[in-house]
């Protein structure tokens, strides 16, 4: 039996993944074949089952990967000071201005819609994400931040539609006007999210004075 | 030549394109062939090039039912005496409770990150629809019901990537508890749209006294 170098062997694992997520982006989880994958990898059919057991085991990886950044990604914007914002930067980033990478999530979810097996995966990367959202939403409550009447679990589906949905914007706009997309959906999500006291108290002066959307505010 | 009945033909038309969406919801618009469309409609290539001269010309008369078929629902909840509840059965009846079309809007929207002839069409569709959103939402801050501080395109945008994004919901979430998402998406529509004189006014008490949101106040 050969030697298997651990390091080489996760190294070529990371290409392999490198390779399927090209011929994903071009032609689908559905048409990228593992012959594709294969030919995009430069290795043998034989050699790949080294590393990956099925197609499906590279699609679980790739999507591990996935939910590792946007682990580390959700973790960044809920510690920023101002939560809102970092999450507008990064709609902005990763949705409004598109990205091929943005093939892949909604790809993915007309295929969970396909296949049971893909949306056992997609259901568990979800409420990982949801999780880590309504955490945050619970404690920003507790701090009179957000409203409590929300309650958190559903308005971190609603958040997480409302990222799927940004990443159509660019998609079905060419043209789209970034920056006044990020204003609106600034003024949608604090309007939301804001207890009753301060949209009362303060949405009306602010927007009527500069035209611009309040920021979600906070009681010190 | 032969004399072509022009009843049968157009009903021979549909029934071709009801055997492709079949296709197209069981294996994408990359997966399915013209040769597996043929099959499913019981007919040989040669005569399906009667009714369409290819596999985008199908997709193109998809799109253009389905747009027909869309502007007509549009209509009707833009006609509504309480368009924000018109606009939520939608999102309950035709995002919210999975259904295998939806398949297709996602694909649709994945396919035109990959072929600008399938973007021309997606593009063409979406500004149609806005294009009723935003002179809707126009009509509306006229009569003091909508914030005369939101775009009107820029809100239709967003309120068109909300109905995108309301699609991956079931998806994402097999045991999603439709009712709260409805209540949720409710809050955050009227919060995001009701003039500021409205929203200091009537949020506050509706929302304590009954913990259930408001209804898109009108001036009458």
């Amino acid at each position: 039996m050969r030697k298997v170098d651990p390091v080489k062997h996760e190294q070529k694992r990371g290409e392999i993944l490198g390779a399927a997520i090209r011929c994903f982006i071009r032609d689908g989880f559905r048409g990228a074949s593992t012959t594709d994958i294969c030919t995009e990898a430069g290795i043998s059919p034989g050699h790949l089952y080294h590393y990956f057991p099925s197609k499906v085991a590279i699609i679980e990886a790739m999507i591990d990967l996935g939910l590792a950044r946007s682990a580390e990604k959700f973790e960044k914007i809920l510690a920023a000071p101002d939560v809102i914002e970092a999450l507008l930067v990064d709609i902005e980033e990763t949705s409004l201005r598109f990205r091929p990478a943005q093939i892949l999530n909604l790809d993915g979810l007309a295929e969970a819609a396909r296949n049971p097996e893909f949306a056992e995966i997609i259901e568990r990367h979800t409420s990982a994400v949801r999780r880590m959202w309504s955490d945050f939403l619970r404690q920003a409550q507790d701090r009179g931040r957000v409203d409590p009447g929300l309650d958190p679990d559903a308005t971190a589906n609603i958040l997480i539609a409302l990222v799927d949905g940004s990443r159509a914007m660019p998609i079905r706009n060419p043209k789209l006007d970034i920056k006044q997309s990020v204003e609106h959906l600034r003024t949608m999500l604090v309007r939301f999210l804001n207890p009753p006291d301060a949209q009362s108290a303060a949405i009306k002066p602010r927007i009527q004075k500069t035209g611009r959307p309040l920021k979600l505010v906070r009681k010190r």
